[in-house]
């Protein structure tokens, strides 16, 4: 698997597109709204604060793993308003109030629906924030967050919501061919300590990666508003995502017993992901000692992203329709790879089972997704 | 029409594609290589010529009209091997190499075949240029360049090229239902003066909106280099691109004829498109006051992208297939905006009849595309 090619979201705007299905992630967009505009409003008041800001200062935010649908511009939608909301409280700081943004994700992600998409934005833009619009600018910025993508000290804010939960790759060990993960594509309860160890550290590697490089491209008071999946369990092979994963892998066991997906394929197959527990990623965050932790936080999600009710009470709840909900969530994200890896042929039948199987689950624990929200000031 | 939708190069990279289709344009980008050069050495020494420069200091870079293909890198690839060479004579200057591409094409350009391709770009200019490379990001910017792309001052150097003989618009009286320039798609010999007048007076308009909002984009001492379309022929209806269009709406007619396309449609379709005589480009420069010319040039190429050779004699020719040829090129071009129009399923016709009339114009005259080449310093 190579990751840079091969990780995205399901493209276009059809059906089975991650366009039309990504309310979990529009969710936690909303959900953290309170804690992007603090960091809007902290980036815009260190540009107005500059007392050198030459004629033509801006803002320059850039949107890391940005996908594409509606959930793209969202996000550039909050940015403006706090910008917008900024500028009319305070008139000097409408100087500098240009915004330019960057939608950054892996080279096979679909820009082109994102761009053309903009005309449409552009209107609804206007209309919602008419005079207070900030002048803005959207560019594509393909490439890797494991990788530099701006020159030094040129971003003053960095945002990405569910993404850094994905790995820069599947561990060298677990994809060098030996099978050491039988029958699981992640973490489970039958994954041995050592491969337990070995996502742990591609998770340590890349994100001391990612905050190295980011504070190399942020300006000084730079500020990050990061959102991923983590995992609320102490157990590390009981991790909340940890079981929906493992109920796809038990779909997929299925088809090895039908004869219509081989053993060896089940077994070569392991996702570039790790969902960290708060510590996980405070530890990291404080032996970089590149930044300061404004704010840090878990909060949960249901697992069917149709359903907003708070409470846990699996009566209510119509596990058949929130497996279906379930299953189109998780093949928007997925349905690239597992089709790269085991073929087009089995997705359909695929996620049919992994309904059924969500299901089964939701009958017994209405289970849900922990999320980990976390606001970082870069230290000078 | 709406040219911002409607306008872009065919898709893709199959037969018919721009990107297998783009040699003419290709030798424009290679024939204007050393003036490029010299831009990106001016645009480099007033960075490191800076003083109060920062670290992190950058050179940013624009391409307008990138299209996607071939070219699209090609022009990276010169602007890095001319900033390759700048730092590896002058040791200071390579403390602000670091430059930052914008590739802006309109919205349907296929930005995603441009992304994909990026991987093997890096891999060939690490060969290339070995530790030469300069640190360099390349961003994709949706938008047409009629209008604002960038905060103010923020561009070192744009680059256009075969992109600004396209108008923002076809002039609003001809685009309104009177039928003003019956069987044409263009200015051509049976083109009423008025009619002319509304094309001339839509590239002035135009064209000195693109300087104005240029200038604005420009730092200090910013640089320009555009390549486009022109006229040698002193009269206006018979310009060397009105045969080629000519030719077109020639074929056009015979559908005409045949009853597969109606007369009306062919009457309102009409090109937004000019391609001015090096005389009206000085006349708008001049009186915007907002550049100097640094050079102005017309050269000619070749109608047929496959001939390379210099002289104009037509007995060389092998018509039908520098006919067939033309054909390709202009099919890469113009296969969106017709096929939108008149339906798809006369584009193959159309483009066949349309090789034997260029052919048969061929065996006459050899003639070939004036281009105008200049390059502008913005003035403070």
């Amino acid at each position: 698997m190579k990751v840079e090619q091969d990780l995205h979201m399901s493209r276009g705007d059809g059906e089975t597109s991650y366009a039309a299905n990504s309310r979990l992630q529009e969710k936690a967009i909303l959900k953290t709204r309170p804690l992007l505009h603090k960091a809007v409003e902290e980036a815009h008041a260190s540009l107005s604060g500059l007392s050198r800001a030459p004629a033509g200062g801006k803002m320059v935010v850039a949107d890391l793993g940005c996908s594409s649908g509606p959930n793209t511009l969202l996000v550039v939608s909050e940015v403006l308003s706090a910008v917008a909301n900024r500028s009319s409280c305070d008139h000097k700081s409408s100087l500098v109030a240009d915004v330019q943004f960057f939608l950054n994700d892996l080279p096979g992600n679909d820009f082109n629906l994102v761009f053309q998409s903009l005309e449409l934005f552009k209107k609804l833009a206007e209309k919602e924030f008419g005079k207070a619009l900030p002048p803005y600018y959207i560019a594509g910025l393909p490439g890797s967050f494991y990788t530099r993508l701006f020159p030094d000290r040129s971003v003053h804010l960095f945002h990405s919501s569910y993404c850094l939960m994905w790995r820069s790759k599947v561990p060298d060990k677990l994809a060098s061919g030996e099978v050491l993960n039988a029958g699981n594509m992640y973490i489970w309860e039958t994954t041995p300590p050592s491969v337990v160890k070995l996502y742990q550290r591609q998770f340590q590697e890349d994100f001391s990666q990612f905050l190295a490089l980011r504070h190399d491209e942020l300006v000084s008071g730079g500020q990050m508003v990061l959102t991923f999946l983590g995992r609320k369990n102490m157990d590390v092979l009981r991790g909340e995502v940890s079981y929906m994963y493992g109920l796809l892998a038990q779909a997929l066991q299925s088809l090895v017993q039908e004869g219509r997906v081989e053993e060896e394929k089940l077994d070569s197959f392991n996702l570039p992901f790790y969902s960290p527990s708060v510590d996980e990623v405070k530890a990291v965050i404080r032996q970089s000692g590149l930044f300061d932790i404004s704010h840090i936080q878990l909060f949960e999600s249901n697992w069917d992203p149709q359903d907003d009710s708070d409470d846990d009470d699996v009566a209510t709840l119509d596990s058949v329709r929130s497996g279906v909900n379930v299953a189109r969530c998780i093949r928007a994200v997925l349905e690239p790879l597992i089709a790269r890896h085991f073929g087009r042929c089995i997705v359909d039948d695929l996620f049919d089972m992994y309904a059924r199987n969500v299901a089964q689950h939701l009958e017994q624990v209405k289970t849900k997704y922990p999320v980990i929200v976390l606001s970082l000031k870069a230290r000078r």
